[in-house]
Formats: structure tokens, sequence, C-alpha cells
């Protein structure tokens, strides 16, 4: 565990959780509040704190604030973390968090560096899943596009629910007014209802999203990690999710997809811009 | 879920969480706060809430708030659940709530419901691993006895550490003015860490319970349960934490153990004294 200094009794009071869950799996547990020790030899990181965005705070200072962290944790993971390392960030604005993060570390592939948009594709596969009251273990092929935002494009036309195509079995306007918003804006709607941001929710998928790329799974997830420029039209250098599968630690894009209806344009245009206005407002960071 | 009528929006909040964890075991969350409709038809019983002990609360009140609860959870389980139903207290004082549930519960079988000391048996594992080096699950045979309180007795004169006896890899003043106050105390010193009381920890340890209960295990498990009287010299009626195997959904004691040395016999008079006068206090909600 990494945290700042002033938070040493929080993390003291995480590991005495942990260790007191008694896992038969868990070896060990340290904290520390210097980079370089925390990210030595690391594996796996998970990028979870960051400033969160207060009331009538700009995005471009939100950014500017995150940016400052995520260069620092960027550099560290480039020093000391092992060439290997896979990296998911969860903070938010995620997407370009792990942008800065990925810039930093210099040394290291852009590949290692992915943002959390599991959570987003969670709940996309519940809120489906009890439209046509099946489970979500009974949906294939369904996948978040863009940023971790409301800009964010759930996408089911892919989909299918126990086989059959998810477009034939609900109408569009339930996907236009009431799945495609709810989804979007579900981390509004938890807050709304716990007075607090999705806790165990976002560390369950934080835990899925990881486990996926480093085990494999054959069914769809969705990840942002960091666009070719060759891919889905999307521009160079964003960290854009998309369908993948996973497989010898590797995630690999799902290809062939058509994203040419008006709607997808129109949505995904819509997400390219806003990653693109979000990079520019710490373009001056990514030199 | 149950809970009361003004924590619906909690209840929603936590269904939303649980919904977009997408679990695959995961079938339905409901929430209610009738106590039949909850406990309408149900297998397992996690009685998690209670009325927490507030500062300068005597500790007869605590336990008279709370025996109205339990009361009313009782009488509720006996009448809608099923009748193999397993029920765990975690609310505290938890041996206590659970004599009254189950006194409430006629029809129901005492065996059926249980209080929590695995949280308890969890934190020993955890000390006594981080002494010797060694990890959680190269530990045997160790137990808690008594009482979910300050009075309970961790006990590793039993135990095992990769095979070999505890008791000679430790010595006597660890085990009296570290490891047993340590275990006892554990709870404040979380709160003291954590501005709040445990509850990862909490959550595992009454997953661990049930699983084990349900499921088996031949290692040795903490579980607070009714007194039958013949058993270790313990008084019929209390619910009274002793080591157990389980086996084919049902927890068996582990039999033939010494408790004759002083420092046992001081220990667990102590915890049984403290929960005979429990008993006492919410004796008039016994008749």
């Amino acid at each position: 565990m990494l945290d700042l200094p002033q938070a040493e009794e929080v993390m003291k009071g995480v590991q005495a959780e942990l260790h007191d869950c008694a896992f038969p799996l868990l070896d060990e547990v340290t904290y520390s509040s210097s980079l370089a020790t925390a990210f030595k030899d690391a594996d796996y990181c998970f990028l979870i704190g960051a400033k969160p965005r207060t009331k009538g705070m700009e995005r471009a200072d939100l950014l500017k604030d995150n940016g400052k962290i995520f260069i620092d944790t960027g550099k560290a993971i480039n020093d000391h973390a092992k060439r290997t390392v896979k990296t998911i960030v969860v903070g938010n604005p995620a997407n370009t968090n792990c942008l800065i993060a990925s810039h930093y570390a210099k040394d290291l592939p852009k590949e290692n560096f992915t943002a959390m948009t599991r959570l987003d594709h969670n709940r996309a596969l519940t809120q489906l899943a009890l439209k046509t009251g099946s489970r979500v273990t009974d949906i294939k092929q369904l996948c978040v596009w863009g940023n971790h935002s409301p800009t964010m494009y759930p996408d089911i036309r892919n989909a299918t629910v126990k086989g059959k195509g998810a477009t034939g079995l609900v109408d569009k306007k339930w996907i236009n007014d009431e799945f495609t918003p709810r989804v979007q804006q579900r981390g509004a709607e938890i807050i709304n209802l716990r007075k607090l941001s999705s806790a165990a929710s976002a560390g369950s998928a934080a835990i899925d999203h990881m486990r996926d790329w480093v085990l494999g799974s054959n069914e769809w997830q969705s990840i942002s990690f960091y666009s070719d420029g060759k891919t889905y039209g999307i521009p160079e250098g964003l960290i854009f999710s998309m369908p993948v599968t996973t497989k010898n630690g590797k995630y690999e894009v799902v290809k062939g997809l058509n994203l040419d209806d008006e709607d997808s344009k129109m949505r995904i245009k819509k997400t390219v811009d806003e990653l693109l206005g979000e990079r520019q407002a710490v373009e001056h960071l990514l030199k």
C-alpha cells in the first residue's frame, strides 16, 4: 500500500483488517509513503487514489492536480516496478490519469498501463440482465467504449442473451432513454443512494479486470488502453475503452466490429472529443 | 436484506453495489423492512445489525435494547424461515443476542443458532502466524473459548505451527502479555486505527463461519453455540464459543481437551461468569 505520510494510521488500519481476514493466500501486507518502496518489484499496481473532484471545481484544475500525482506515480513505476508490471488506474479521471502515468513510464510498454471501465461493463451487464430477466452469465459480447465518464458508450449491439441477440429483446427507446444514461450516470446514482461513492463494486471490478488480464478469458471485457491510432478510427495516444479478450497475460482488441451507424458514430465522437479535451488540458505535462 | 423502514435508501444502495459487482453466482438481491418478508424461506441468516454500545451506556441497557430486536428476529425466523435454517449472530453483544433469538425461535433446534467468534479465531491465527514467521494455513488446532468480548480465551495450548507445538515456539510471557490481550482487545485497536469498527474482516469471518458450517471442514473452528451443560463444564444454556469441526451441515465440538490448568480454569471462569451476568440482565426476556 502507498499513501501520503499523514495516512499512516489509515494504512495500518487496512493492514490490520487484511491481517484479521486470515486469508489463506495472503502472505504479507506492507505499506509505505515512499513511492520507491511501494513500487519496488511490483507485478500488479492498482492506482486507486486520486484527487476527487469537489463542488465547483473546474475539470482543468482537477486534471492538473491529478497530473502531479500521476507524473510521480508513472516515474516511480518506471524506475522500480518489474518490466512486466500490469497497471490499472481506478482514480478519476482514470483515462487521462493513466495517460499521464504511462507517459512518464518512459521505459515501459504502453500496454502495461490500463484504466478501468470494467465497472461500467459490469453495470451494463446487470442492467441488461435485470431487463431481460436473465443472469449476467447469460450475456456475451457486451462492451463499453471510450472514457470512464458520462460520455462512455455502453454498446449492446453485438451482445447476446442466452444466445439471442440483445437488441431483439429490448426496444430502442429503453436502450437510449434508460439503459445508456443509467450506465453512464450510475456513479452519481450510487452517490445519491449511499451518500458515498461506489466502493465494493469498484473494488470488485478492479479485481475482475486484473484477474482476467493475468489469467485470460474468452469473454469480452472492456479495458481502457493506449490507442495505436490504427484501430476503430480512434486517434492515437488516447486511453480508450474497447472490447478485448485476454490470453497469456495479454489483452487483444476484438476486431471487425461495426461502428458505422449514426448513433455509434455520434457516441464515439462525443467520448473521443472529451478525451481529446482532457488531453489538451494536460498537454503541458505530456512534453 | 432487512432493515428499518428509514434505511430503505441505504438498502437500495447496497442492492445497487451488489448488482454492479455482476457476481456470476448472484441471482437476486431483495430487501425489505418486514421481518416476515425478509426471513421467508431463509436458508442462511446473517444477523449483522444490533444497537451498538454508546459512550456511558450501561451493559444492562445495551442488553435490554438489543433484547427487543432479537426477540422479534427470533420469532420471525421461527415463523418464516426454513426448518433447516442456519443463523449466525454478528451484532453485539453477539452471544447473548443469539441466546435471545434462539429462545424465541421455539420450534427450531437450538443448534440452528450460533454467534460469531470466527473473527477472534482469525485474529488469533494471524497474531500467531506473524509471531512465528509462518502462514495462517500452517496453524492447526487453535481455538477461542467463551464470549465474543474481552473475556474470551484464545487458546493455543493445542495448536501446532507446521506440525510443531505452538507453545514450544513462543514464550509464556508473550502469550499472556501480548497475544491474549491483543486478540481480546483487537476490536478496540481497529477502532483506534480506523475510527470505525472492523468491517471487511468481520464480513469475511461471517462468510468463513457459514461456509465451513455448510460445506464442512476438518480444521478446528471456533463457533459460539448453545451449551448442553454436559460439555467442558460450561453451564447449560449459554451461547459459548468452543472448538468444533464441521461435516454434512453440522458442527461437532472437539472432545477430550484439557481445561484443568490454573490459567485455563481462571480464564474459562471469567468468560462464563460474564455470560451468566449477561443472561441475568436479560432474564426477564427469557421467560
